[in-house]
């Protein structure tokens, strides 16, 4: 059915490489930098440079005030019948720090060895650009969008988003999708087109165990008083099982299991259990029994401590009890797991699990909502197909052990699918010097965001 | 037998106690700072006072060079056929800071409620001279001394002793003695003789667990990578068992368990575990099962973890697998445990333990040996039934946590047994402003040390 079509699409992006090179390097230029305060007018021109820009497109668009930096919006509503994709993305950038690193100007992109070289050039410029881009094209090949289409680009991804959720939550109406579309990370291997359709949560705590009112001579008190780091080693120790598991009770009930199409769906992921372990000086990657290593990172629940301290840390030998240790611990969650409930689960286990003697607090630093659009779901693998078309590769499905809170709030908000396709690569350097976005992943960007919002059209 | 010679030595000691006193506190007025190089001068007057003080008593007495500050030596052999008592002692004292917190100048002693009050009152110049002072009441008052006794004083204890232990292996003849007398500690309650007959040893370490060659961001890689703090929390909590003993194979092999006499002891002992427990605002004193508080803090071997650190410490929460983590962990020994072996055990025991991907590098930090003079050697049976005398109370039988290496040194290079007879309380505020020393104390100390000397006579 898309043989004429493609052909079309790329004949098109073909004939106007140039020009949305010119383009994109345009929007580079911009130091859009939203961490630092001397950039504030670069972070407003580079949102009106994105209005002009939609709007040329035909777009209505909206430059919409947050606390801090504006949100731009856009949309072309072209029937009601059709389903609706909302493209997300930003167009502020890192602080180009250590300037000293950087081969040429971060805000001076060239181009050199088929790379575009410049601060945000993948992250995430250039990605969102090609989104852009590939409604061009569709408008100039198709005379028309296949889908409604919104764009909402913001300007305060590099700083965490502080006024995005509620922006969405207050504009549930207006940003109603039935997909949600963001291209803000990288595919798992070049020439690899990747969906990552699930992304897992957070559950974040601090542990405090106390015992004696103060640090207490080892040779006069040893055996006689509770020892908070030895206990809070055995709480700790407790958390997992012989297996792996998290021994947590109850740790696993809301877990949607690794489905038997994910398992096949991950043999076919270019990834080598050898080299990641090379990669890292590991002498083993060990983890949860009876699942794959990539299961594990992409689709199984984890616990990690992430910080561990007291008593004596200095050099040397004091010959101290000490009175208090403290641990961070976290876990990293999958669908349908609630960090509320399982940062109360956790906290209850360590209390229960305390060794005599020693009080425990719990602190709940920070949660995050998994996130996770079915693999077999429509939505993924019509964007699938269609990326399969466009780099003649068959697509990746992927996870990742990350986690995105909007994404959630996507899912939550706008009841919509969440597929995120990276555009660019794993060595294309965000947030370091020599940012970098390959020429021919901006290209084959542009024609891969017209041929899913293309395949996207019959979802509805 | 011993009424009427036990008057004679406190009608003596009772009618010279006010030229006791004044000297004592000629003694204290000498700023014998071991720590301080301004205060080397100081050192050598009071090493010259002792001298001067020791000949008046007909004691051969040598002042002699080490490295640093010199040790004062003095002897008086009565006959070969009678046992020989070593006296230990130090004439250094800690330095006076804070200087603001002393009601009075910790160098020109007052004597105010009972109390004498100076820097070195209790540690040790105080205990030290009741020894000298029960020498001349046994010269004053039997004409000769019961024993032959030696004083060993040194001026670099508050320093660590750094030339002690060669000069004791160095002078093993000189040295030679059948029981060593060291009052250096405190009785376990005010009115209460005690005799310290053990002390523990200590075997130090320091473990280091190491993973990836660089810390990983827990989101992409928790569930596919060891993570060196839950191995090391697990590592740490291997070492005790459920009944709270270590766990680390052979490591009550050596051990010479409580004696039953010991135990039957130590119910004597004034010590309430309610207090012991409220004091410290502790719930409970958990430790090994079937010992009693008192058994685990002196008799028992312990395992402390003195120090853990790893990953994130700061605020907030850091999504990071950190590389590697850090743990110091120390035992205290009981005879007959060789503390480079229980080294070599914890370390074997550690590696073999950690759990699979992670590297374990342990570090020997110290070492020290135990010591026991049994408590129904003939010395110590004679020594209690003397001091019990001297205040119409039973002697308690106690041991310490602590370790106090010259005792292990005294112990294996004189073959002696060592009596610790602690003269002052622990209340004393030893290294602490207002340090003082009970006049009750200092008297009662020198009637202990002429009746404690006396009964030694026989046990050759």
């Amino acid at each position: 059915m898309s043989d004429s079509i493609s052909k079309t699409i790329k004949e098109y992006a073909s004939e106007y490489q140039a020009q949305h090179l010119k383009e994109l390097l345009d929007f580079l230029r911009i130091p859009s930098v939203s961490t630092d305060s001397e950039h504030v007018k670069d972070i407003r021109i580079a949102a009106q440079w994105l209005e002009t820009e939609l709007k040329q497109l035909t777009f209505e668009v909206e430059v919409i005030e947050t606390a801090k930096h504006p949100i731009v919006y856009a949309e072309k509503i072209v029937d009601d019948s059709l389903a609706t994709v909302l493209v997300y993305g930003h167009y502020d950038v890192q602080p180009v720090d250590p300037i000293e690193l950087w081969d040429s100007d971060p805000f001076d992109p060239i181009v050199r060895d088929g790379l575009i070289i410049a601060r945000g050039a993948t992250d995430d410029k250039g990605q969102v650009y090609a989104h852009i881009k590939g409604a061009e094209v569709l408008l100039n090949t198709d005379g028309q969008l296949p889908v409604n289409l919104k764009f909402l680009i913001e300007g305060e991804e590099e700083i965490g988003s502080p006024n995005l959720d509620s922006f969405i939550t207050d504009n549930k109406e207006k940003l109603a999708a039935d997909v949600v579309l963001i291209s803000d990370n990288a595919m798992v291997a070049p020439n690899t087109p990747t969906i990552t359709y699930g992304l897992k949560g957070l559950s974040y705590i601090e542990v405090h165990v106390k015992a004696a009112s103060h640090d207490l001579h080892s040779g006069a008190f040893g055996g006689g008083v509770p020892n908070p780091i030895n206990g809070l080693a055995k709480m700790i120790a407790s958390l997992h099982d012989e297996q792996g598991r998290v021994a947590v009770p109850g740790f696993y009930d809301a877990v949607i299991d690794v489905q038997p199409e994910e398992r096949e769906a991950y043999k076919r992921v270019p990834f080598s259990e050898t080299e990641f372990a090379e990669e890292l000086s590991l002498s083993a990657t060990p983890g949860e029994a009876n699942y794959s290593l990539l299961e594990r990172l992409w689709a199984r629940p984890t616990l990690d401590c992430n910080g561990i301290a007291g008593g004596f840390q200095g050099e040397g030998a004091k010959t101290v009890i000490a009175s208090e240790a403290m641990a961070k611990i976290s876990c990293r969650l999958v669908p349908n797991q609630d960090h509320e409930e399982i940062t109360r689960m956790l906290g209850d286990f360590l209390k229960e699990n305390a060794p005599e003697g020693l009080s425990v607090e719990v602190i709940d630093l920070h949660g995050g909502k998994p996130a996770l659009t079915p693999m077999d779901s429509k939505e993924v693998q019509a964007a699938a197909k269609a990326l399969s078309e466009v780099f003649g590769q068959e697509t990746i499905f992927a996870r990742t052990g990350g986690t995105i809170p909007v994404v959630s709030t996507f899912q939550t908000e706008l009841k919509a699918g969440v597929i995120l396709v990276g555009l660019g690569l794993e060595d294309d350097r965000a947030h370091s010097p020599n940012e970098k976005f390959d020429l021919v992943n901006y290209y084959r960007g542009i024609e891969s965001s017209a041929a899913v919002l293309k395949a996207l059209a019959d979802i509805k």
